[in-house]
């Protein structure tokens, strides 16, 4: 991914960096149909049909703030914006765009980071932000319904008072919807203990696009329900399947204590050793985070200096629980990491501190983006276990690319966002970034881990799937394609990287690489 | 399901049931393919030469034992049984039997209590008992890769001393195998805490109908993995999509310390408000189960008499962690029980006395089974906040019938195991059993819940599924069958109250009371 700010929106992580100048598409995309792009008048009356003149943008400067996702290296311009505001205005919308042949791209706030929400010249973007109440909290179950375009952290914030709260919780859940989260299986800092979204939604209304609404799941907590898992489905499949238009989510009681132990380490080898040691042990810390010296001294340059010269890697460990638990697990934690010689060790005491210790976190991407001329973000998962393997390879990367990085994610869950420092002025500087990124992939890969953590494959790994899938496991996700939207009218040309084949083909999907396969057009 | 004594397994919760005599089919199940029937020398010929003369039993005497699974009430002799012993023979069994038009019926140990694993008369019974292997421990990473033929139990047997565990724990466990455990989506006791069988699943391994070998998930244990969630569809499938042939499973931390609190209630509506009440409170038990005292009597004939009589029904509260964690947990739990009025309170404080504390539980259905001429388990479950309501209609229905119930389950999870007392040497008395068992199960989607718990659908519940979904929601299902297996030859008959059709009507699946689908063909 490459960043920049969203709609304005100051908290989310990359708001320093600079904008790109707009640039042609390098991704391959679907052939544009000419005859909807001739369409767009009729097609921008049709629709005002059904969700009134205020909710359809069509004019140029209207469109131009939907022209990319958060990776904003990508940019078009959608044929046109349409704001619907209830399940019934998508259900006409989309059996419209049924019947019209007319593609459609679904859009939460646009905070996806891999081009998942890229707009197609030839489609309507259909946007959920103003689908954005909070329809229901029960306590007692414990359950939140809500709409697709209520921002993540507009839940909690709901059920606070309760002494509940929605656990998951990605950087840009000031903005991020829900809906967008239910997309892309968004993950968070505490997804190490508490889990993904998939983990908390119990139930999903969502209009297929026939127009035909499905409700999947219900506001019940238990365990097997006697269906097939539609949900599971539904949840990360990056708006290639349905629109969801309602969201049943369940409310986590707010854990009474948290505390933050910070290791600073004398070597990122230690550090990531640590990692692996620490979860071995047993202890599920609520998150725990790696940054390196790079990111250390860009978090300086803007909160002062933190830690002591000899640190040069930092593990932000949190535990939460009840007060007895938590002060037990940071003595456990600070026991069993003392083989691993950390440099330095701050343990919070108190809710300012543990913000204090946190703060270089918050503020590290932010900060890279001040420090350098551009950063592409990339976004994979390894076995934990392989940590110190993988930091090797992406170092012996960035030598041979020419290439600075820096490191700063989730090792609890072998999730890396290693950061590729650039300069887009640079002629091929941009490219050579995307070639160490998907080297970066490829080498997750090889570690028997795979191509994202919690960015989705978008356009930005489109291309790479074939590197993690066989022909055939490929072919059995482009049935489950098939089985939701054959015609591929649904947010095309992201996720895998060839047609799904099953209109044009027969049932055949068309799988990369596979002799039954020859012939099939590529994008 | 009416169960009964599994291939002499001691272990099944009922072993002490009677035998129920053989009784003709009374659900309808798919036309009998009569070719198929005549070809069975030539089939049992072609399938040796894959497997073996030894893995093909064609005999009557050999076939009887696969006759029904744990839903003792439905039985057909499979055409033939086939017993393969690796993935390669299994990918050319379904390939065989794809070409040649033969339906296939996957079988773990046959502890399903649905009748998931009921065989059809023209379809081969393909079973995976020996394909009993732990292929691989990788503690590090904390998985274990496994063949699906492994009974549950061998997995935490085979990493006890690494103090790890499996943690699904289905009361079948020592017979019931992890492949069949995907099928079902097996819970436990322990998947209030822990989660049931899909959240301990990373990877599999499956054989499509067409013998292609697709593999999902792996030895990675993150977020988001950029793929649609093909593992989800498969694990609680019932055998309809494909057949698993080897799984990697998550292995979790031994809790180091686990207690028991043992609360005696002086009625019904007491302990099941005091369920809601400790949920709601924010604790979350490692197992909440419930006992009433038709329940406690049966125990009490095979244990001697454990409670007081003014004790009406018995939650048993199971606490887990670190020593002081656990402590403090069942601190609270008595300080907030006793607005519930406990007569009886009980704590473990040894592993012996958790254990004496357990044996009640454990015991149960099979003190049932010896009170009982015969008992009908049901299977449902309700938000838990409607637990006293659904306790309240399950006694009124009692009432209509004019059959006797008990109360036996899993209370945490809001999965209602109500039993049936009948007598099946009594003409209509079984028929009477059915219809109340489904009553309760209307009753659980009445208020809000949902057909299954963790016994599936299978036959006994197919025709309840347009009770739960609409054609809609249905039809989306079915979609994702002819993803898999678009001619219905895995095993047919089950799940789905209707063919989903889309051979033979285009791609339109027949959900039941869409008027699309008039005149479509039920089972």
């Amino acid at each position: 991914m490459i960043v920049r700010n969203i709609e304005g929106a100051s908290a989310f992580p990359f708001a320093e960096t600079k904008n790109f100048a707009p640039r042609k598409l390098t991704v391959k995309m679907p052939p544009l149909d000419q005859s909807t792009i001739e369409r767009r008048a009729t097609i921008a009356e049709d629709l005002r049909r059904i969700v009134g003149k205020e909710s359809v943008l069509d004019s140029e400067s209207e469109r131009r703030p939907y022209e990319s996702d958060g990776l904003a290296a990508y940019r078009a311009l959608p044929l046109l914006v349409v704001l619907p505001q209830t399940t019934a205005q998508i259900a006409s919308i989309l059996g419209y765009c049924h019947t019209n042949r007319i593609k459609v791209v679904p859009r939460g706030s646009g905070t996806s980071l891999s081009g998942g929400a890229l707009p197609l010249e030839d489609a309507i973007l259909l946007g959920t932000a103003r689908m954005s109440r909070i329809l229901e909290v029960d306590a007692h179950n414990r359950i939140a319904r809500v709409q697709p375009g209520v921002p993540n952290i507009k839940v909690t914030e709901a059920v606070k008072s309760l002494g509940l709260c929605y656990m998951p919780d990605p950087s840009s859940q000031a903005i991020a919807t829900v809906g967008g989260n239910v997309a892309e299986n968004s993950g968070g800092v505490h997804c190490l203990k508490y889990g993904v979204t998939s983990n908390h939604v119990c139930g999903l209304e969502a209009v297929l696009i026939t127009g035909e609404i499905i409700r999947i799941g219900g506001a019940f907590m238990g365990a097997a329900d006697g269906e097939f898992d539609l949900a599971s489905v539904l949840i990360g499949s990056e708006g290639l399947l349905a629109v969801v238009t309602e969201i049943s989510v369940r409310l986590t009681p707010e854990p009474p204590v948290a505390r933050v132990i910070s290791l600073g380490f004398r070597s990122v080898e230690d550090a990531s050793r640590c990692v692996g040691g620490l979860i071995a042990s047993g202890i599920v810390p609520a998150g725990l985070e790696f940054m390196d010296r790079r990111v250390i001294d860009a978090v300086a340059s803007m909160l002062g200096e933190l830690h002591p010269p000899e640190v040069q890697a930092i593990l932000l460990c949190e535990l939460d629980g009840i007060e007895i638990e938590v002060d037990t697990l940071i003595e456990r934690v600070g026991e069993m990491t003392k083989q691993f010689s950390p440099a330095e060790v701050r343990i919070s005491k108190s809710d300012a501190e543990r913000e204090l210790l946190w703060r270089g976190r918050k503020v590290a991407f932010g900060a890279m983006g001040k420090i350098a001329r551009d950063v592409y973000v990339t976004d994979g998962t390894i076995p934990r276990a392989q940590l110190p393997e993988i930091l090797r390879r992406v170092d012996s990367l960035s030598k041979n690319y020419g290439l600075e990085y820096a490191n700063c994610f989730h090792a609890g869950d072998g999730n890396l966002h290693p950061m590729v420092l650039f300069d887009s002025a640079k002629p091929g500087d941009l490219e050579k970034a995307e070639a160490f990124g998907a080297d970066i992939l490829r080498a997750c890969v090889d570690l028997g881990g795979v191509l994202s953590g919690e960015h989705g494959v978008g356009i930005e790994k489109r291309d790479l799937m074939t590197y993690q899938f066989r022909a055939i496991d490929l072919s059995q996700q482009q049935y489950l394609k098939c089985a939701f939207d054959p015609q591929e009218m649904l947010n095309p040309g992201k996720v895998f990287p060839t047609h799904c084949g099953c209109v044009r083909t027969g049932r055949l999907p068309t799988g990369n690489g596979d002799p039954r396969f020859a012939g099939v057009p590529r994008f």
